[in-house]
């Protein structure tokens, strides 16, 4: 079997995964219609013009099988104040969808079911050009106009494969938790390189920074490790969400399925979750000092909650490593709780730490050290080849220690830190391993790392 | 009291400790004489011509009181052939010490007692130039001259005081344990700077690299802390030997003295040797993971083995640090018995060690990589940001297991290697308290250091 039949192979395997059925396709386009239809007389009721489209994967036919998801916009003029187009907005978003409940975004919206469908009913502006918009949803109709003109059915078909492959791999998604591959990223990469597997070839080859410019057009300089810009907007990197990792992971994943095609490696496959005792055998196995921070998670959506969480892990990390520790590896969890995690390779250190002052021949630096230290150091000053070193007392010994005094002194997410001051839990050593009640899969996921 | 008169103050305190009495003096003037005029008859029968004469600091007026040391020097014409020297220099030799022995430098001489006084009688080359000398001895007679021609009486005084300074301070001795100050150099100290007040004030201040060239004719330059060219030689740092802790030694406490000038500066003031049991306490009080390894000295002369342990330390000490742990501080003493002793500041490690693959997008490397670890490792492959990082089993999780299993792989110096392979011992933890019994001196400047 060619390399080409090879990957034709474990896609036919996985076509019924991935394409949406005629029978769905008829009912969408039916509700679709439908919508549209009872959108625009409820527009008619409103003392404005607008007019009414359908946008999303939905309306480019980039849509997985099984996704339910109908966005339908509504586009005011750009004169109309904002507070209006929010008013209008929910009065027709109520009108559409009876059931419906408001959501807010960067201003609110009605969603709700509609024939089986999930629908997101948006106002929005209608501005000149993608570079006017006055706010992040404006900018969809350009990316839905600019798609559907470039993509026929079997590009559509290609963008599903590729979606579904990221969502195999666990790099599907612009939302801030994953960091990963938008829809329409997603369709930019198809109509660049032409198909799903010139897609992963070409991804196989990246090499940071890897810079796309569809339209030529490009209006400033990006630093990211993936640079798309954006065909409607020369000002817009779409893949600037996209973390370093999840651009190393898709080349990773691109290598191991070119080399091997399967229909596996388009099928997330969570690990079973660890139970504690598991967790107690890792950590055994691991000879580690593990610390974790356990508090109510603050009452935010993930877009704001992960990267308040990913801050909060990296000032704990520093802090650490600033009071000595040294630190393997962590993480950051969330449920109902949420989790700091971290993994040190040795939970106690000695009571004196090494402080080295200045060279004695900067003589009014050295004096000043040399006598704050006289009487004040455990031990020392002493030479160091031409610097005086003390050794002090260390504030912190234990990890645990360091989580009970001096948390709130690390840099934390805002939201983070507020909930931390309402009280939060320390575990050491073979505690932690009570996580694993409630993060049975992340902690598994952490034990048995895969790119 | 002005700080002249509390140096003064200081210095007329230590008098009768520097200064030799006229006693001690007219004892010595006669034993010289005597001895020169031994040597020049012994020296008459031979069959060649040479000339003998006084050197050293007995020679120069600049011996500290209960100094004891003549250096008788037969200088050869410079075209004997190296062997007639050394046989001609022993027979003169056995002939004015009767019951001298032989010792062996770069070429044997005889050392032996003379009138209560411990006389060097040392065959050398009559060279015409310092720069054209066949062995370092062939010096020395160079050094006294120029010493002699511009030292008068007050001066001599000065250099005593600033070499029992020197002594106070453990600086004084160009052997390669102490890398401190020989008598040469501090003789040009006083000579360049005018006073041992006049040095301690200019050494306060030193900024190295610190450079004098009293004759004004270097002949290349010196890669060392302090530069003192020899006035005799335009191409020898008299203070090349002198290691970078003694140059902030002299600079600090040249500043602590000045500051507040007092006779104890000068006295030495060894600490009383610890007990095992005050080992113990310093090591509870540290926290610390202390390793020694202990071994049978090889038998060299200080000069050879002192370097020879430092450099077996340093070996063991970045061997430790590469394999994982961190060093806090760490020293060698010797007697019958040589130790290497290592303070970690943990002394185990976690059973894995975090070990960074290239980034992802260096396809052959990044393969390779992927491939030697995918079922090697113990954690992993995963990605960290654009790189593949793996977990694998650390090969020594313990300073003891490096300690018996890795210390032969570390750069070691060659006899300490020689010694090592006829066997160590290694003590860890409270283990260690024992080496107190021969070495309490040295672990109680290592428990209490000073500048």
């Amino acid at each position: 079997m060619s390399d080409d039949d090879a990957v034709a192979a474990a896609v036919a395997a996985v076509a019924d995964r991935v394409h949406p059925t005629d029978a769905e396709r008829r009912r969408l386009d039916a509700a679709v219609d439908d919508l549209l239809e009872r959108t625009r007389a409820a527009v008619s009721d409103l003392p404005v013009e607008a007019d009414v489209l359908q946008v999303g994967s939905t309306a480019r036919g980039t849509w997985i099988r099984g996704d339910r998801d109908i966005d339908v916009f509504v586009r005011f003029p750009p004169d109309l104040d904002r507070e209006r187009l929010e008013r209008y907005g929910l009065q027709v978003g109520r009108a559409v969808l009876q059931d419906g409940e408001e959501e807010y975004a960067e201003h609110p919206y009605v969603t709700g079911e509609y024939a089986g469908f999930d629908v997101d009913l948006v106002p929005c502006y209608r501005v000149d050009s993608a570079s006017d918009i006055r706010s992040a949803v404006d900018r969809t109709p350009f990316h839905t106009t600019y798609v559907a003109d470039r993509l026929d059915a079997d590009g559509a078909a290609e963008v599903r494969l590729l979606k579904q492959f990221l969502v195999g791999i666990g790099a599907y998604g612009s939302d801030l938790r994953t960091r990963g591959f938008s829809g329409y990223l997603t369709e930019l990469l198809v109509l660049a390189y032409g198909s799903f597997r010139d897609v992963l070839a070409a991804a196989a080859d990246w090499r940071p920074p890897v810079e796309l410019d569809p339209a030529d057009h490009a209006a400033e300089t990006f630093d990211d490790p993936l640079v798309v810009v954006d065909p409607t907007d020369p000002g817009r990197n779409v893949a600037a969400v996209v973390s370093e990792a999840n651009v190393a992971r898709l080349t990773h994943y691109a290598r191991t399925f070119l080399a091997d095609p399967s229909p596996e490696a388009f099928v997330p496959d969570p690990p079973d979750p660890l139970d504690p005792a598991e967790v107690r055998e890792h950590l055994s196995r691991r000879g580690t000092a593990p610390l974790a921070i356990r508090f109510d998670a603050p009452d935010l959506v993930d877009d704001q909650l992960y990267p308040q969480l990913r801050r909060s892990l990296d000032g704990l990390r520093r802090g650490l490593e600033g009071a000595g520790f040294e630190v393997l590896r962590a993480t950051t969890v969330a449920a109902d709780a949420a989790v700091l995690f971290v993994e040190c390779a040795t939970g106690e250190l000695p009571a004196v730490e090494r402080h080295v002052g200045p060279p004695v021949a900067t003589r009014s630096h050295a004096t000043g050290f040399y006598e704050t230290y006289a009487d004040a150091a455990v031990y020392g000053p002493f030479l160091d080849g031409d610097r005086y070193v003390v050794e002090r007392e260390r504030s912190v010994r234990t990890v645990e220690e360091f989580a009970r005094e001096r948390l709130l002194e690390v840099a934390l997410g805002a939201h983070v830190e507020d909930a931390l001051r309402e009280g939060y839990g320390v575990l050491v050593g073979d505690e932690v391993a009570t996580l694993a009640d409630a993060f049975g899969v992340e902690l598994a996921r952490y034990f048995d790392p895969t790119p």
